[in-house]
C-alpha cells in the first residue's frame, strides 16, 4: 500500500530533505509540492540535489494544492502552519515542522512566538517515554525543533532516572542550515565559514521553552535551562554540550546504566562505547542520534553530549520517522541509520 | 536471492563509503571486512558514521578471510589488489577500486606506478558507449578513478561526436578524501581549510593516462591531455571543468545534442538544463553525476564541467552500478540519486 | 608627512580591507568613512574586526563628504565610481576599486558593462613592465580586478617573452568574498561550505577582457583567453591555474628564466623554489602573489599557477601600493607580506 | 635599539606566528630559528606564509643555537621548555609558550602532564589585574594556555567583583591550529571539516587546572570549573561559551559595570556594545579578544562569551604583548589590533 504524499515549503532547506528522504522511501508516492517565491519554477532549479524530482514543478502553498493527499509535511515559517492545517482539515495525516503545536503552555508560546497558541499535537520525538503511544494512529504530529531533539536525547534518561539536579547548563553548535535559506548578512558563506559566533544569548532562543518542556516532563519537576546556541562553519549538524549537576549519591555507573536502558532498543539512538565521543560528521544525512557521557568528579557534574544531523533527525527524518509510527509502517522505513562520511 | 559480500580495505574512506551503499542495498549481506592496521578493531571505532555496522569486527586482509564470498571489493592501495585478486581467485565477482587493472597500455602503467602491469579487467564506466556489454556476467570489474569518471563523462559526448580537437585541458578540484585516510602535513585540516592549491602539476598525476585511454578511445584518435588537479577545502566532491578546441564548423547546438543523446537513457547522469552549473554539493553522497556545457565563441572551444561525489560516484557508487550490472540486478539498485544538500 | 585619507564604501568587504591596512599604515590618518544602507551607524556594528575603528560614525556616500582629503579610495559598485570621481574633482588622489576606469577600448567595455566608457586611468598593478612609470605622481589609479591580478602575473612573463602562444586556457578558484556582501541565495554558507561551483561559464565573465588587455599587451599581439572562473568554499583567496601552447622551440629553462627575470626585483611576488607550488592560505591577508610553472613536455603547454588574497594583494593591498608610489612613498609602507596561516 | 630574537620552534604553527608578528615588529632583528625533524630546510618550505623569510635556514634546537640573543621564544611541545631553559641560561629573556612554568600547583601539574614541576614564571597575561607589575622587567615568562587567555578574559571581571558563584560551566570551541601539526587521522581535513566533536571531556584537559587557578585567583576562594573543549572545522579561532550563577542580589548592571571598568584601559580588549556578540572572524590575525556578556534571568546565570584567535592572543600575540611589557617597549608594539576578515 502505497501513501499519497504533499509536501508545502518544498523549496526550503527542511522540505528538500524531507523530499530527499521520501523519493527513497518505498511506500510513499510524491504528489504535490508548495512554494512561495519559488512557486511555478521547477523543483530542480531551487533543489539541485534532488536529480530524480528535478522535473517536477512547484505549486503555490494553498489548502486546494494539498488536498486529496495522505500525507501532508507542512516545512513552513514558524507561526503559518497553523492556519493551513486548519484549512486543509480532513483526515490526512498533517506533520508539521514548524512549532506552532509543540508547546502546551500558552503563556510560554506567547512570550516566544508573540502570536495566540493555536494548540498542542502529539510530539514526535519517539525516543521520549510513553511517546510513541501517542503517535499510533494519529493524524497531527509536531515535529520537534532541531535543538530539542538533540539536547532532550542527550539529557533526558539522567532527569527520568532522578540522578541530576534540576538545573541544565546547555551549549550547542549547530551548522547554518538550521537557520534556513533566509537571505541575512551573518549566514554569507564570507562571513560564517572559518568562524564560530553565539546567537540568542541569556534565554532568548524560541527553543527554550520546548526544552524546559521535554527536560521537565522527564525529571518530573519544573527544569531550570541555560541554553546559549552558536552557529559552527558547517552546513549540517548539532553538536550539543549539555551538563547538570549530580544529585547527592548519584553515582557514574548508575548514569550509565540509565543511558543504556533508555537506548537499548532505540533503532536510531547510539550509545557510544566508552572512549568514542560523538562528532557530527558521522550522522550528517542519517537518521542517527549519537550520545555519550562522562561524569567530571571534581565539579560534580554529567557531561552528556549528542551529535544529530539538524535537518535529518532534527527536523525531516524525525518526521518521516513519526509518519512510520502513525501510519503502521516500520519505523525505520525509508531512513538511512548511517551518516555520509568522511 | 542475496549476495555475500566482502570488503577489502574497509577501514579507509573508499571501504566505507562502500558500506554505507552495501548497507542499504536490498539484495546483499555483509561477510567479511578486513583492515591492516585496524585489524581486530571493531567497525565503529574506524568508521563511526555506519552506525549499522558498530559492532562488526575487522579481520587481516587475506585471501582466506575473502574466500566464500559472491563478491569481494578491494578498496586498497594502487598496487596491492593484483596480488590479491590473483589468489582470491574462484568464481567471486571482483570489483577493484584501485587502479590496477585500469590501463591497457602496460608503457602508460609502468612509466605512471613503476611497477609490472598485472592486466586489464572490464571497465567499470557504464555511461561508456559499449561499456554495458563488457560488464554484463563478467567476474572482474576495474573500477575508473575519480578525476577520470568526472572528466571522461564531461568530455566524452564532445569527442565521440567527432567535434572537439584532440588536446584536451583540464583543470580540476577535488575534496581531500580523494587523498584518502593518509596522515600527511599537507591534509590536516589546518592547512586545508580556506586554502585550494594544486598538485601533480605537468602531467604527473596518476589518473592522466586513464584520461589520455578514455577520451581517445571516444574520440577514435589519439588525444592530448593536460590535466591539472587541484586540492579544494572539502571533504568530497570532484568539479572538473574540461575544455577543448571545436573542430571547424562545429557548432554549439550540435554539441548539446551530442550530450543529450549520450545522456538521454542514463539513470546517474543528469545534463541541466541551460543555465543551471554543476556544483559539488548538490551530488554528495548521490551516484549521480551533474554535466553542464557553454560554447566560449570568442575563444572557439567548449567548456563542459561536471560535478560528482569522488566517493561515491567516482568510487564506490560506480563499484556498486557495475556489480548490479554484472550480477544481472537492476543497476540502479541500492544507489542514491539524491545528494544530501544543502 | 601625513596623508588624509577617505573610503567610500567603506562598510563592503574590499572597504573594510582598505581600512585594515590603512589603519597600520604610518603615513596615513583616516578620514570620512562612507557607506550606503550602513551610513549613521559606527562602523564597529558592520565591520566588527576592525576594534582600532570600532567607533568611527559611517556618513553618506556623496562628494562633500569626500572633500577635503588628499587621498580618496572608492570602493563601490562598478559604474558608481565614475559619476562621483567628477564630483570630487580637485587636487585629491582618487583610488578606484571598481572597474570604471581600467578598460582602454569603449567596445569591450560596453559590451561587458552595458554603459557608456568613463575613460581609462593609470593600471595600478605595478609588477607589468613599465605600469610603475604610470604610477609616479598620477592623481587618478585604476585598480585591477582580482581575478586579472592573479592571473598576468601567472602568465604575463611569458607573454612578454615571446614564448607562448596566443591562446590562453585559464581556470580560477576563488573564494567569496570576491562576490562582496551581496544577498544571493548562492553565497549563503550552507549552499558555499563544501561546494565548488563554476560561474560565468563560456566568456561572460566581466574581467575577461581586462585580462586579455593585459595579456596582449604583455605578448604584443592579440591574445585570445578562455576564462573559467569558480567558486571555492573559502572566504579570501585566488588560485589561478593557467595555461598556453609554448611557442616551437620554446623551452622550460627559457620560461623559468623569463619568470625568474620578471620578479627578481618585486617585493610582493615570490616565484616559489622548484618543487612548491602556491596555496591560497599562504598569502591570506597578505599583499604576496605566489607563482610557479610547470612544462607540461607532453601537452606542449605552460602551466602557470598563482596564489594572492583576493582582498589584499587583489584589491585593497594593490591599491594601498599603488597609492604609495602615486605619493613617492615606499611602495612596501603599511603593507604586509606574510600571510596569516595555517 | 633594536633586541635580537631567537625562536626555537620555529617549524610548528605557534613559531610560525610568533614569527608573522616579529617579521612586522620594528624593535626587533629575527636571529636563529630552530626546528627539530625540518632542521636544515629552509623556512619556506615549510612555513610558506612567511614570504619574507622564506630564505632563511632552520637549525637544531640547541642550548648553543638560542645563545647570543636578546630574547628566547620557546615554541616546543609541552614538557620540553624546562630543560632548554636552563640550559640557555644567561641573562636573555625567555618566553615559553608550553606549560612548563604557567601553574603554580606541583600537585595539579604532576596530575595533569605527568612530569616533575619546574617552577612557576611571572604569568603573560597583562589583563589580569596586578599581572602588569609582574612582568616589568622580568627574564622570564609563561605564556598562558590558548583556552585560559579565552576563558580568563570571559570571567575574571565577574569574579573579581565578587558577583559570581564559585562554579562555573564553560563550553569553547577551537580551531584545529590549537592542536599543532600532529599528524593524527582526527585532525585530517576529511575528518574536521563539516563536523564538530568534543575532547577532554570530563575535566581531563590540561588547561583545567590554568582556569581553575586563574578563576580562584580572580575569585580569592576556590572555583570549580567544569570544562568542554570542543574541536570546530576551522583553522583559528576560540569562542568561549562560560557560565556562572550569580551570587544573590548581584545585578546584571553591576556585572556590565564591572567588565566595563576591567577593560577601559586594556588596547586588546573590547567589551562589546550590547547587541553584538563575539565571532572568532573578528579577531583572526589580531591580539585583540572580544567579550559580551548577558545575564539569564530565569537560570539566573552569567552568560559571558569571548572570542580570540588562538594563535595570536592565545600564543603568539599574547607572548610578544609580553615580551614588550619587558623590554620597557609600548605594550602594543607591532601587534595586529585589527582582524583578518571576511
Amino acid at each position: 500500500m502505497t501513501f499519497r504524499v504533499a509536501v508545502a515549503g518544498a523549496s526550503g532547506y527542511a522540505g528538500g530533505e524531507i523530499l530527499r528522504l521520501l523519493a527513497a522511501h518505498p511506500e510513499v508516492e510524491i504528489g504535490a509540492l508548495t512554494g512561495h517565491s519559488s512557486a511555478g519554477r521547477p523543483l530542480g532549479a531551487v533543489q539541485p540535489q534532488l536529480s530524480s524530482l528535478a522535473g517536477r514543478a512547484l505549486v503555490p502553498t494553498t489548502a486546494d494544492a494539498l488536498a486529496g493527499h495522505d500525507v501532508v509535511f507542512l516545512a513552513l515559517p514558524h507561526g503559518q502552519s497553523a492556519a493551513l492545517a486548519g484549512e486543509v482539515g480532513g483526515s490526512a495525516l498533517i506533520v508539521d515542522c514548524g512549532a506552532d503545536f509543540r508547546l502546551r503552555d500558552p503563556v510560554a508560546w506567547e512570550r516566544f512566538y508573540g502570536s495566540p497558541h493555536a494548540g498542542t499535537w502529539p510530539y514526535g520525538l519517539p525516543e521520549l517515554p510513553g511517546a510513541r503511544a501517542g503517535l499510533w494512529g494519529t493524524r497531527r504530529i509536531a515535529v520537534p525543533g532541531c535543538y530539542p531533539t538533540a539536547v532532550t536525547l542527550a539529557l533526558f534518561p539522567g532527569y527520568a532516572a532522578g540522578l541530576l539536579e534540576p538545573e541544565a547548563v546547555i551549549v550547542a553548535a549547530s551548522g547554518t542550515s538550521g537557520a534556513g535559506r533566509s537571505l541575512k548578512p551573518q549566514l554569507l558563506g564570507s562571513e560564517v565559514m572559518g568562524s564560530m559566533a553565539p546567537y540568542g544569548v541569556g534565554g532568548g532562543h524560541r527553543h527554550t521553552p520546548e526544552l524546559v518542556q521535554n527536560l521537565s516532563d522527564a525529571a518530573g519537576e519544573s527544569v531550570t535551562v541555560s541554553f546559549t546556541p552558536t552557529l559552527a562553519p558547517m552546513s549540517r549538524g548539532i553538536l550539543a554540550t549539555c551538563s547538570a549537576r549530580l544529585r547527592p549519591g548519584a553515582e557514574a555507573d548508575e548514569l550509565r546504566a540509565a543511558y543504556e536502558k533508555a537506548f537499548a532498543a532505540e533503532p536510531f539512538v547510539t550509545l557510544l562505547p566508552p572512549g568514542l565521543w560523538p562528532a557530527t560528521s558521522a550522522v550528517v544525512g542519517s537518521n542517527s542520534a549519537h550520545v555519550q557521557l562522562a561524569v567530571d568528579e571534581n565539579a560534580g557534574r554529567l557531561i552528556a553530549v549528542s551529535a544529530i544531523d539538524n535537518l535529518t533527525k532534527g527536523t525531516a527524518g524525525g518526521a518521516v520517522q513519526s509518519m512510520n509510527i502513525a501510519l503502521g509502517l516500520p519505523e525505520t522505513l525509508g531512513l538511512p541509520m548511517n551518516g555520509v562520511a568522511p
